[in-house]
């Protein structure tokens, strides 16, 4: 039994500094970047009060808390028990990536990622030295022949997005095993994204790589409670290894990573995993009635409109090539709407005619937003 | 007329969670890293409780403000006039420095830094696939001689480290103005880290190396508030161009570069910037009270260590080679007498024998470490 998370009023979230708030004019409802407009998990506001009011803004501290408190989440939610020596803090998910690919990729190598993804993948793979190789999705899955057929080539890495993001898709603990077998087979390290795990909706069941059998000893995972708990401005994620021959990938970072992860990001982190079970209930709850209130706006205003409702995030992806191909219709909704959503082709190619629209706000906002879209179309 | 500021009871500092108070147990006293043990300034502190309020802890959001607050806090302090427009956040001053010399430097190219220097300019050098050349100082100041040899050697940056940490000097505008012709003349860019900038202590005048004549096509400066407001947790620093060449440099940074900023910091650092002025004023004060008690307990207590008292920074850098070579001192004044200063040698081999002491502390907390320290020499 969980009620609803709170949104504050618009005009009050407009007071709202970070990016969400910032990059349009008051005109537009940013339904964008993946900001959450609830208030913050009680215990993550108290911890960083008590930070603030302690003068307690140096750096952040290396030691067991981070680790063991991520151990006791990932058990309590998906049954995982990571060992907590070896979670190793860094500055955000993307950093992490990063990191491990300059780790594992000479200059010029190929690495895989399955687009349509999370825009900075197109980066953070050159920015690490790397070339990308794109095997995309098909039908919002794994196409694990294809990726076959890629690791075959041998590869420097693979970077999952589990779940994925911009379609929600879960991956299965089948498709994982098989995706595990393959990176085995062909020795591809897996670099496992795994930042939208605690946001699995009902009706899905998240599988950690790293509780996949056989995964362990290829796989590297990044995790971070920033997303869950709307922390991404505070700078904290993880490293997750298993097996020795990915935790000397790690080791071999220069102890800098570690040091440039955000002191508040990794208090919030430790509240959030060790204390903020009842909250995140009731944001699921939250977002399950959104994504149940989008799929009706969506039939009633916007049919011709097309998407697969998501299995977790709180990221809809929605075809609008009915309004053309390209960002046309994040152009469109945008300047005739005023309502920001984020352009498809950013998410790669697959992406031409989409719009990405976060949908963790207001039941009034979201109706709000639908509304102006289905102006648009006219 | 500044008040001292105020430092909470010892056992309030000890429930803080950041490095300083989370590496040594009860016993030992922190006078190691650079966190300050003051209360925050009270701009900060609201500007952070009002975003926890808000749940306002999403991306950093690009704009103008990050720039203009620093412009007016360097025209007001140094007569500097900065173009906001080319204030670029990063994570923090180490990012900063990194991702510079990886647009710098190819593979193995020499990188000169001067030590004793701030242990982590050792490792960036590697970190960005450079090669550390080591042009120490001479006492305690540039060997400019020394450094004109090396760039006629073409190396690819030089690392400037002004104010100097460890030795607390501030170098002089006469030796920036010949570094800056030594830089122009062999083609050497200069990375001048100024994170101790707004601690320079009364008697000396800091000089921006952006405002050294001929100094701005040559140089990219690294400022953050973290070290004179303690902000070192929040991942906020920016570079700062004034010619296009260096621009250039720093434009050719991935834009996820500056998403990596902590929006936290950056909401900090405005503030501290913008409204900052009178507490950084106490600080100064205090600050200088306390090096001026460092003064008197070294002479009566400890008149064996020899020491220069430091132009900025609230850092001393003790010669207590009476003790020994190597960590010997830093080990004794540990183990025997419970108090945890910086090793000399991290700062490079000329800190054999050194012990790098953290004053921005309570007069008692000084008084008890320095009276542990003297009990060690018996």
């Amino acid at each position: 039994m969980s009620t609803e998370l709170v949104v504050p009023p618009l005009a009050e979230l407009r007071r709202r500094r970070s990016v969400k708030w910032r990059a349009f004019p008051d005109d537009v409802l940013p339904l964008f970047v993946a900001e959450m407009d609830y208030e913050l998990a009680p215990p993550v506001a108290e911890v960083l009060r008590e930070a603030v009011t302690r003068g307690d803004l140096g750096y952040h501290a290396p030691g067991p808390d981070l680790g063991k408190a991520f151990a006791g989440f990932a058990g309590r939610r998906w049954g995982w028990d990571p060992d907590p020596a070896l979670v190793a803090p860094v500055t955000d998910v993307g950093v992490g990536v990063v990191e491990v690919l300059r780790q594992l990729v000479r200059h010029g190598e190929p690495v895989v990622i399955s687009p349509p993804v999370y825009p900075p993948f197109f980066d953070w793979v050159p920015e690490a030295g790397g070339r990308v190789l794109e095997v995309p999705l098909a039908e919002g899955r794994l196409d694990l022949p294809a990726l076959e057929a890629a690791f075959a080539t041998h590869p420097a890495a693979y970077v999952l997005c589990n779940p994925q993001n911009p379609v929600g898709r879960v991956h299965t603990a089948d498709e994982l095993a098989e995706l595990a077998r393959l990176a085995t087979l062909y020795r591809v390290p897996i670099i496992s994204d795994e930042i939208h795990a605690a946001l699995v909706l009902p009706g899905a069941t998240f599988t950690p790589m790293l509780t996949v059998p056989g995964a362990a000893a290829v796989t590297i995972a990044v995790v971070s409670a920033s997303k869950a708990f709307n922390l991404a401005g505070l700078k904290c994620a993880a490293l997750v290894t298993a097996a020795p021959a990915m935790t000397r990938v790690v080791e071999g970072l220069v102890v800098e990573v570690s040091e440039r992860t955000g002191h508040l990001g990794a208090l919030a982190s430790i509240a959030a995993y060790t204390d903020g079970d009842p909250w995140l209930e009731s944001l699921i709850g939250t977002l399950a009635a959104r994504r149940e209130q989008l799929g009706s706006l969506l039939a009633t205003e916007l049919p011709s409109l097309r998407w697969r409702p998501p299995e977790a995030t709180y990221l809809a992806w929605l075809d609008a090539s009915v309004l053309g191909r390209d960002a046309q219709p994040r152009e469109r909704f945008l300047y005739e709407g005023k309502v920001a959503l984020e352009p498809g082709p950013r998410f790669g190619a697959a992406g031409s005619g989409y719009v990405r629209l976060n949908y963790a706000t207001s039941p009034e906002i979201l109706a709000e937003a639908v509304s102006r879209m289905a102006a648009v179309l006219g």
